[in-house]
């Protein structure tokens, strides 16, 4: 049910299409076949988002076999092109304009450095974000090591800055899946160095170092993971009895799940359908299956613009919900001949099927905003007699025998992920939570955190919020000694019971 | 934090002010001093809603000194006047209407009548809608004796109505305090029948079995309990380890809490503040203080309307939600000087102070829609320096010295419980939740539930939504089997784990 | 196809039920037939709003069979009782505090007095609001004499404010219809004074001034009118040759018909029904007949709130942009049977016939918030085979043979004139477009007006609404000079062409 | 005021930036200069769209020197490249499915083929929509010959594709100023065809007509005109006296005034917004520079996202209707440095001046969707203390000596014109009225109209909208007799009088 997100933190740039095409049709689904079961699927997600800048053109070489020092004499990195790093610089310094959350932690704990002594070996997505993130760690103390987590997502002038400036980086656009798996052990596996912070997003780094270098874990005090699949993975370490030290759950943290999905899907909803069909949305039905945060957020933002909103819902309570907010709630047989958009925002599989398909009238959208990209069942188009063509990128019509063409965009996949942009806004408040996260478990006394998986503490999570409010130039009014006793609370927070359903 | 809607629970008609004043303003205090400390607050609340539709005009004789019969030559029962029973009978009639979900209920017990051997004694205001909620308690196998839990809120004539059926019922309009235990004490204390069930509403039938007849816990099978109040006093028993029947809050459950909080303060804010006061709400300027879900019903709903919406929290997590909702977040004192409207909605108390009075502008509204009657200091405004001056019910200017007048809607207590109606749809909810918390723990088997507070399963939860879809004609859609298993559900619930947050 | 809300002027206090029932039901309908033809509709309009504050309780004499005085020793005029006039005054300053534009206008003008010479005589509802506009027309330098244009709409108190002042008013609430000539006469026909300005509404004081006195138009400078009735006549005058003055069509304003229409329905659709009906808007069908400004301000409000809304239309532009705004274009019979709410906003005749009645749902309610009473065919409702019950004032169950229930509402005469008020600040709106009329009647130089009807130039429109402006702590822009040439717009407007849409 | 939608025709696909860049910003100013007076600003303003869907690669060739045949052996035209017919054709087909309006005229013509006889000369933008729209007219009766009115915009596809089908089309994409003029004579001076019908988009064929071949005109039963800019041009024509044939002012039709500016606005603005700048709406204060139609469609979507929104106004009707809409209004100076994105929609010049671009905080957004590029006075931007990054197409970082930087969008020219789409629907609507309006004049009884400017009949403007409802499956209402005698109106409309605001 959760939402994946978290796979997206950068900016997209709709690059020529051709190029786009190369990689998120063919070889993607080339490259899946070849990679082994335990890379994560995330890993290989394809990518709208071109993320490279510059022109990386035609150097062939691959990243392995060049020497490349950068301006200090340093060669412990592994990038594209050193040279880059000029551009990647302005790419953070034009990020960090809207990550003020973390140039305010750099700046309180200025003195203090809560991180000094912490060593972080890093697998996320290398963007303008991350490096921002990245360099605030490193500017709370800590030394840091980063790779890719995803093969096609590096931006690699950003790739190049970091390691410019001193950060042993291991990652580029395009990697194989053996160029992945070699730099998490550059990463990890380094002389006279050795992490005691672990910061992974779908879990492969995490899986590495179980696998070829367990003893690691005895000097690690906590990994903090992001995404739902590395969530996932650690649940079931934990319940194996397998979890060695503590892990936090930034996925689940309240400001996270509702940036990622409510607040967020609101406006890529918009964005995704309008780059990819120039749509009008006024007037236009459009059938949201599933009302949950995702559900809600495209819900309210399509009806604000004037389309016709009608939900299908499996939970009685998320449908007594939809009506109050003004929605139809209907079974999809029931209005999938009239509907000009249908949106998935399930988590299910096959909510739209084949015969559904069959009964949509012509020009019929069809995407999906859920989870994963069974929603829809785009196998069973995938015959014979339907005419596949490609109209856009991302955008394909499905063309019936009578000529009535379906629209179907990103081939079922997300459509927020593959054809509208994430925030930068939205990527801070990941970023700083994944940041108090490690500050919490490395600075945590011992025994406060077991060998189990934890939410952020609520405080915590509050403070994330905190930091993001000067932002709106937001002013937060101070509990009275007399009103916090009144209450019951502590004037700092936490303001809520763990229960609270905001 | 949670809000107090339980106490509202019908129909309310804007009668005679010269009647309304009387009892809300001057015998409310009064009368509340000659209370003992035992009775709970609510049972003396004011109530706007006159509640009597015929007029109970000259009879003042006490109902405790007036032998009645009903048609049936029963006499076991205390109401106003058994004549008015005809005219309650209309009003249930039409309190069916919107009921539906009651009225499906005892169409799907028919047969195997679930609270067969239930002998329920319940104690809740006495209106059109808990009339439909006890004959459906009756239907479904039980037997019922009621009383008030409020000494204004009765409506006489359904009281007349209910006992003409046969339901033993002890409660009429404007009782003393003494009259109000004398009731309790007639309902739980009868010959040759002893109560398995209690539904509670404020704890104070509870309060009394403890006290007089702690033998009768030795038979009851549980207790049920709607109110924020009443709820607080069972977990301190619970707590104390002095609960000894399972109980069960009906107050927290999910659907209850956003239709009393969310969906119903969003229409109860507007009729309220129309009711009393005229007040166009296009342009105009309004602080709510607190965005839980009381504040932000307020918010959408005067948003919606042309208002120009900021709001004041300490939670910087709510904070940062009303900043994602277009509300601009402010501190009171910032900009109180150019609002017009100010509306609490914060569970805390002296949010609005006195000085912040002082700096209003001519003419400003001040309400509450919170929990107590205390978030507005009106205490200091009963200076000697300003002047009150009753312009209508519900409705006083405070003047100052130099003339500036603020309006204050009654007196600083809930807008929604004294100036605007609760729908019976809310109602439904409420009483249909109580009406399956009453089947679950009658039914439980042996040592399901022990001595302790629980919360509606969630299940049964998504059952009493699932009650009310057909009154908006929403088709739930069904999980294939194959669906079921990919997500990990059953196919009938229940949908979300418990800390879902909606 | 304009809106009848200029006979709305005051506030509505619930009052007792069954005052109200007596003089909204039944008199009014033996009123009408005894009324000559030449007394406009709403003359006798039913006016829900008891209008009387202070209880007038048993005096049964005629106020034409008393002789008072006010302390200033004048008898010239004719109210209830001169000693409510300490109780009016304060309705009035209560009034003046939402009507700052007629005390800046007084300020203003305190130098000049455009009104100087100006001898009045009006003819409107009598409230606290028109008393207000009255005084000012007083402060800017004229004299005047008013009566009441509706009989039963007077508030006595402020009658009796006026008259203490000095304003020879002739009008109290329940006048017959020969009071209601005498009243208009007396105004009229005075010894040593004769009115050179006519302010009117409903063109009764007009039609008399034509029957009896048509010499007094020599001296008159011009009429503004308000109403849709009293312009319709004039138009008729005009167009026959007979109007022999200047006459100003106040009704037509931009700025009061969108406030009449758009603005004030779009909260007065959600007020009318709450207190007829406390309907829970989240959810319900709706379908409103007519996307004019009525049909745009009552949808946008219900939809705001939750409720699913179509809407029938005949004319193609209103349709789309209906669709645009998101509703759904339906014939109303396509519809009948499913919805939970049925509004008409057409101006048109049996836009609800009885066909559609007798297929509505259980529990549909249906009223009229268009022009006349005839929208809905309440007559076919009044056959022997359907039982009216009357269960709250204003609120009508008709019953089908099978138990049905139709919920009618105000007999399908106004929703906004019958079951809501009108904020003062519309009717401030409204008073100071008449005050700047009767100023540009009175002032403009010879010629510049002819025999005709006129709208106000845009420029007074534009004046009204900047006088209306502090109320919100509006700031306007000014046009540079070198912008105003740009533009080809004086600095001081007005701003746009006749045709502009707004 | 009004606004120039009317350039833009056709999707818009973010081709290679590189490419973009090229054509917008050095050419468009190089090629400025060297244009003559005579020759529409219109024709030459930027077009972000690429418009060329396959790669027109490395055809330096001018298409004047090219000896091209169609498949039918007609050489009768000149394109980029009539072998990209078929590529052209079927994006015809894809623009088809938008236009039903036009394809339904199609079919109710079938018969009596209104347009034989026409001889249509053609001058507007060349892409898919229009070519459905020429097509249409073929299939109505007329004979065309087109060539475009913008020397960037053409689709050279399309153009090959009515080529192709043997409409004489006289355009590619990158004229030079002497193409245009040569593209133009061509379609006129032909031997053996005169055209009677002009169908012209910014005036510059008329212009051409007017100039070279006067006598033309002889023969011309009339001109049909979109743009501002022509309009201007034919009043003033009219002015002076010298208007020798009717036309038709389309650009005013009341469906277009709303689709082109408050519907399509309230898209735009959200789109433009995020391709270029991937902000995130919710939270951000934003001001709008004007309230009329483009105003208020941005105004309502930004708000409908949670941005924090207000308005600057210089004229009071506007800006009362921007409080009751529930926007603050303010002078731009008072609010300019807490601004987050500044919007401005006025018409006028200097709106935001240089000062007020100092004055703003690091990061505001600053943008144009008004009519003219001199809004924002961008040139005062153009000084040596400034520096200028262009951080990606249309975004240019202004940067402040002290490091603060302003983000400029298109250079200060209309957001929507440059940065976002226009969804076919809406350009639908535009040809369906150029359509009507070219039947209309062809077909009227000589004398009917002169020679002057005429708005198109009401009637034929509901005929638009009637032809567009299909689309939203809406269903009119027809008046019954009665209906239509009682409201005084033709049952088949019109059905509001000419000065109806709607």
């Amino acid at each position: 049910m959760a939402h994946k997100h978290g796979l997206l933190r950068e900016r997209i740039q709709f690059a020529n299409a051709e190029d786009k095409q190369e990689f998120t049709k063919y070889p993607t689904k080339a490259g899946r076949r070849s990679l082994s079961r335990s890379i994560s699927q995330s890993s290989t997600d394809s990518y709208s988002s071109a993320a490279s800048y510059t022109d990386s053109s035609d150097d062939e070489t691959s990243p392995r076999d060049k020497a490349q020092v950068n301006t200090h004499g340093s060669s412990d990195f592994c990038v594209k092109n050193i040279k880059q790093a000029e551009f990647g610089r302005r790419e953070i310094e034009i990020a960090e304009q809207d990550m003020s959350a973390l140039i305010s932690l750099r700046k309180r704990a200025q003195g203090e450095k809560p991180l000094a002594g912490a060593k972080i070996v890093g697998c996320t997505h290398i963007t303008a974000q991350t490096a921002v993130l990245i360099e605030t760690l490193v500017a709370l103390g800590a030394q840091c090591r980063w790779t890719a987590c995803n093969i096609y997502s590096t931006q690699n002038e950003v790739a190049a800055a970091l390691a410019e400036t001193g950060v042993p980086v291991f990652a580029w656009k395009g990697e194989s899946e053996d160029d992945f798996w070699w730099c998490i052990d550059r990463c990890v596996n380094t002389e006279g160095w050795q992490a005691n912070m672990i910061l992974d997003d779908g879990g492969d780094l995490t899986h590495w170092v179980y696998k070829k270098y367990p003893s690691v874990f005895k000097k690690v005090r906590g990994i903090v993971e992001e995404s739902v699949t590395g969530v996932h993975r650690l649940y079931q370490l934990s319940k194996a009895g397998k979890l060695c030290v503590p892990a936090m759950n930034v996925n689940d943290s309240v400001t996270k799940q509702k940036f990622d999905n409510l607040y967020c899907c609101r406006e890529s909803i918009l964005d995704g359908l309008k780059r990819t069909t120039d749509i009008m949305f006024g007037g236009k039905q459009v059938v949201v299956c599933g009302y949950g945060e995702v559900g809600k957020g495209c819900c309210t933002a399509l009806k604000a613009l004037g389309a016709i909103v009608c939900i299908t819902e499996i939970d009685p309570i998320c449908a007594l919900q939809a009506c109050m907010d003004g929605f139809r709630v209907v079974k999809l047989s029931e209005v999938i001949r009239q509907m000009d958009v249908v949106i998935t925002c399930t988590g299910n599989k096959n909510v739209v099927t084949r015969e559904q398909l069959d009964r949509m009238k012509n020009g019929c959208i069809v995407c999906n905003m859920g989870h994963s990209n069974t929603e829809i069942d785009v196998a069973s188009l995938r015959s014979p007699e339907l005419t596949w063509e490609r109209v856009r990128s991302q955008v394909d019509h499905i063309i019936w025998p009578d000529g009535k063409r379906v629209v179907l965009l990103a081939e079922g996949r997300l459509l927020n992920l593959s054809c509208s942009t994430v925030p930068t806004f939205v990527l801070s408040i990941t970023a700083t939570t994944q940041a108090l996260a490690l500050i919490e478990l490395f600075n945590a006394p011992e025994g406060r955190y077991k060998q189990d998986v934890y939410l952020l503490p609520k405080k915590m999570d509050e403070y994330v919020a905190s930091l993001h409010l000067p932002n709106f130039d937001a002013h937060l009014t101070e509990l009275s000694d007399e009103q916090a006793k009144y209450m019951g609370l502590n004037k700092n927070g936490p303001f809520k019971p763990n229960y609270y359903r905001y």
